[in-house]
């Protein structure tokens, strides 16, 4: 398998690069992994000028030597190249494998939306190492080039299809022609560095979607590093947690909460390919 | 003319309402400010539970004997009331001015979108004093009580309609039955308290909304408060300004952009009517 890296959003250390292709050629040493040179330039926010990351990920993507995408970093930019870059997919582009998560939900919405290729959301490749861990890392490679689905989410075991957003991701995608149509599936959603005001804000607009009308059911992942919603200049606190909010959003949305689930930007954020496995 | 205050969000210190109604009481002596005692209550984040809130807004809406609504505070929650009172307001909530701004924008946008009365972005009740100021409350008392125009926004003058939000509250209206059919209007966005990389995000999902396509315009308010970007941790800054990301968003969208706005979470905010003048 020969793996091609790029960099939608924020730029990557040639460090972490340099970690991944260590680990590779120790754990895999007859697959392969690419990293654009893309993935260390820098503009402002970005990994290059959104010319730049159009280009590199449609080089990538359309070339049929590589047979997945492995997105390397979040932080927001991916939105920027979509209207570029989703017209010039060509054919190669339907036969590979897209995996990340976080601001990467742009590239896997529309991805999925446009039914190229096989989505799922999973940890980036400049998460290896980063904490001395990496077995998030280590379930997205098993399952790309094993096929290993002991890194997949367990409840993704229902059968029904799935998909994972961050949720700011998922809100800023509402109301777009970039939401995939979701009905049916099983909603996997996911937080982090947001106080509980704007979760529940959140939470009100998927509720609230039109476009989400349809969905199976709400799973909840990590919210992690949640952050201060106004105690520490002394107001009360927000006065809900969060799996009462959950529940109070699923309910007035008319669809099941089906539970917590291990994704999010927390150390063990297992693969949810969308679709049906 | 007979005005109600009530607080669909936070809640309000009845130093501020005293604020109020002295200041009522000097300028004009022959009209009166009701505040709803629920605006005091304190339930968690909120003036008071969902029910708590939707019950007072109801009761004064409802009511023939109120002139208008001057919603006191924004902060966040007016959107967790809208399942409840959209359906439940009767004719005389039809003849009846609600003005505010911020988080009041959900209810500005479910009333607008009902065809409910007549609707306003403008300076909340609470806001009068808090900076030893009060022009912008001012304007709003200018405007409801002797039609005075001085208050107005003077892009209005182009005789189109108009529509004026906070951009994060327009966000979360997108994909929703909330948000009002905004074809040919101009739309007002402000913004405050939020990175760059977070306002980019935001207009990305208003360019690119399906609802929103048919609009005449953008006019872009005060944009304050903007949070570190990253810079602080050592980031390159964003990269562009918001003069920039404004045209390129609505080049994008394919709508003008029509020049800034005085309105905002700043001194002078004026007011812009729902629709036409």
């Amino acid at each position: 398998m020969r793996i091609g890296v790029v960099a939608p959003a924020r730029t990557v250390s040639r460090e972490s690069s340099a970690r991944l292709s260590a680990f590779m050629a120790l754990t895999y040493p007859e697959h392969e992994i690419v990293f654009h040179p893309q993935c260390y330039l820098e503009w402002g926010h970005f990994a290059g000028t959104d010319e730049q990351r159009a280009a590199a990920f449609l080089e990538y993507a359309n070339d049929p030597a590589f047979d997945a995408i492995w997105f390397a970093r979040g932080g927001y930019g991916s939105n920027r190249i979509l209207d570029m870059v989703m017209p010039k997919l060509g054919s190669a582009a339907r036969h590979k494998t897209y995996i990340g998560f976080s601001d990467m939900g742009f590239m896997l919405g529309a991805l999925y939306a446009a039914r190229v290729g096989r989505v799922a959301h999973g940890s980036m490749s400049s998460g290896l190492g980063q904490h001395d861990e990496g077995v998030s890392e280590g379930w997205v490679l098993g399952w790309l080039i094993d096929g290993d689905k002991r890194g997949l989410e367990p409840a993704l075991a229902d059968g029904r299809p799935a998909a994972a957003f961050n949720l700011s991701i998922l809100n800023a995608l509402i109301g777009t022609k970039y939401l995939p149509d979701l009905t049916d599936h099983v909603l996997y959603i996911e937080e982090v560095d947001e106080p509980l005001y704007r979760i529940d804000r959140m939470m009100f607009q998927m509720a609230h979607a039109t476009q989400l009308k349809g969905i199976a059911g709400v799973r909840l992942g990590a919210v992690s590093a949640v952050k201060d919603n106004g105690e520490a200049a002394g107001n009360y606190s927000f006065g809900e947690t969060i799996d009462q909010m959950i529940l109070r959003w699923c309910h007035d949305m008319g669809v099941p909460y089906l539970g917590r689930a291990e994704i999010g930007h927390v150390r063990l954020n297992r693969v949810v390919p969308f679709g049906l496995l």
